[in-house]
């Protein structure tokens, strides 16, 4: 199973992109994992609907050429435990799914047509996160189910 | 008001660290903020229950001498929304509470004499989190609370 994250750009603080670094390599002992930046678009955005609508195709194509099994973070998702995640995760390697995408949007949100791509909905906490907070904490919990997986000493 | 943060050991990952001590500053323009880094036992640990009472010992003495509202960290905890946090911690302000103690624990968990402090037991998520990446969590929704009050632009 290849676990795949897409998001908007690049993570931009240092500090977080180094833990989410880390977090990347330490799953690639379980699962080929790879991440798709999607093209941001930078300056100063004059047509904020258009600029999602371009940002959003950018996902679709990222995640469209493939029966993959598609996750989108989202503040209305499903809350799961650590375990429930390990579970679920656990349950997609047993039904061979070949492929999960984990979606992450930025302040724009996403589009209708990308929404109508998703096998679930994902929700990390009721709490509101920044963009790439929630990429760290979505990285460490993919590992983290790798652990609870695999028995590792880790989830203490 | 005065907000402070009460941990058992230094904040090991310097990523997180790092990242934490920005948050603190950040937090810093809005609120007095200080860290108490209850003393941890290293080491070989043979007797981990005598581990768990002193080092709750130096939590409670972290936070016993004052009229403080004590929060604890907890898996069973209410979960909030940051909107509901930022509510919160506003009215404490309005309320003059002088001092919010926000206290993590560590894997041994807190002790029956901790919890009887308690005013209040918060869960960042149903996710299990490491202790190091809760406090990230925990300061940056507090910073996050104080953009809400004030209407900084931060909480996209």
């Amino acid at each position: 199973m290849k676990i795949c994250l897409v998001w908007i750009g690049k993570t931009r603080n240092g500090w977080l992109k180094a833990l989410i670094d880390d977090y990347l390599q330490r799953i690639r002992r379980f699962a080929r994992c790879s991440v798709v930046e999607v093209k941001e678009e930078k300056g100063k955005k004059v047509n904020l609907s258009a600029v999602k609508a371009r940002e959003n195709k950018g996902i679709l194509e990222s995640i469209g050429h493939d029966k993959a099994y598609n996750i989108l973070l989202d503040s209305k998702g499903r809350e799961l435990t650590s375990e429930e995640f390990a579970d679920f995760l656990s349950k997609r390697q047993g039904d061979r799914t070949k492929q999960i995408n984990f979606i992450i949007g930025n302040f724009l949100g996403l589009s209708e047509e990308v929404r109508q791509q998703a096998d679930m909905l994902l929700s990390l906490s009721k709490l509101t996160f920044t963009h790439e907070m929630a990429r760290l904490i979505l990285v460490e919990q993919i590992y983290r189910s790798f652990a609870i997986i695999h028995s590792l000493p880790y989830q203490k």
